[in-house]
């Protein structure tokens, strides 16, 4: 994603905080093995520093917690999905959320996902990353579903961030409650009611 | 009759299991005390039961976890906010959530509800009593205000669920996020779509 490219500061960092490729590859192999074995529980930089025969030290340079690394194996998992819009916010918020769901269902992601935001309720950084870096990355693709909508006219510029952050709570929600298969029902009337054209 | 008899459940107990109410208030008391003092870091049966002058097999005896005891804490500070149908659902929802949030933010309260939604990522037995108790109970009072629109014709009843999950959602994405300040003006625009009269 251009986000976490940017983000990358590659160029600016010293040799010893450059990311080798082919070690971050393998560190990063090594989190998702032991996230789909042992799930979260069992997810320490410990365990991952075992799995990638990678020196702890040389992961602390590139992810500075736990937390920051799980931020980035979701992040990449993440990146399978993207929204582009057609025309029809309610319609494209449906498909977005219907796919997100299958990806949080179907892989350790919606565990990892869960277990991250458990983090941030204990670890005010996890809760400054989550807040600054990773949540407005992760939702680069939906914003740019309210703000096409927005410029079609179909909703108002200044309704944007309470819509968005109906989407996230709705999702959040089934998620947080581990009810994603119950939930699917209530998908298309909230997105509706999240799209709707109204103007107070 | 013998059998009307052994129905009563506190003839049953034994004296141990039945609650004492002085030694269970000054238990919620502690509870509370070591919360406002510690946050939920510290908030531990040890450190609870040290500030009640209570044995631990007592507290065991009542809350069977840490969560269970932060759940009643939890319940018996928010029973002070009621939330009462007036004729307009979109009112009453911001009404209701405005005064949520201040409770959540001037009080412990707010931290220890985070506290719990984290503890039922990692703990499947939390996170059931989170649903099937927890979540019921204090969300009783906003499924009626939602419950009196649709009696009223304003919203129909089969939208009810996903209305509530968007209504949570919202709550809990500013909540974890602790946005509680700078999510304040998003909440009319929320409300009011999800109050909206709409149908398809």
């Amino acid at each position: 994603m251009k986000a976490e490219k940017a983000a990358t500061p590659i160029r600016r960092a010293s040799i010893g905080a450059r990311r080798n490729p082919a070690s971050q590859a393998a560190i990063l192999a090594a989190a998702r093995a032991v996230l789909a074995e042992d799930g979260y529980a069992g997810f320490s930089i410990d365990a991952v520093s075992r799995r990638a025969g990678a020196g702890k030290p040389t992961i602390y340079r590139w992810w500075k917690s736990r937390a920051d690394l799980l931020m980035e194996v979701y992040a990449a998992e993440k990146a399978r999905i993207r929204a582009v819009p057609t025309g029809d916010l309610g319609r494209d918020l449906t498909e977005h959320t219907k796919e997100l769901w299958a990806f949080w269902w179907g892989t350790p992601s919606g565990r990892t996902f869960r277990a991250l935001l458990a983090e941030a309720q204990s670890d005010p950084d996890a809760l400054a990353a989550l807040r600054e870096k990773f949540l407005p990355e992760r939702l680069l693709d939906v914003r740019g579903l309210f703000a096409a909508a927005a410029a079609r006219g179909d909703i108002p510029t200044e309704e944007i961030e309470a819509r968005l952050a109906l989407y996230i709570g709705f999702n959040w929600f089934y998620v947080l409650t581990d009810q994603l298969e119950a939930g699917q029902a209530a998908i298309p009337v909230a997105m509706r009611l999240i799209a709707a054209s109204s103007r107070s």
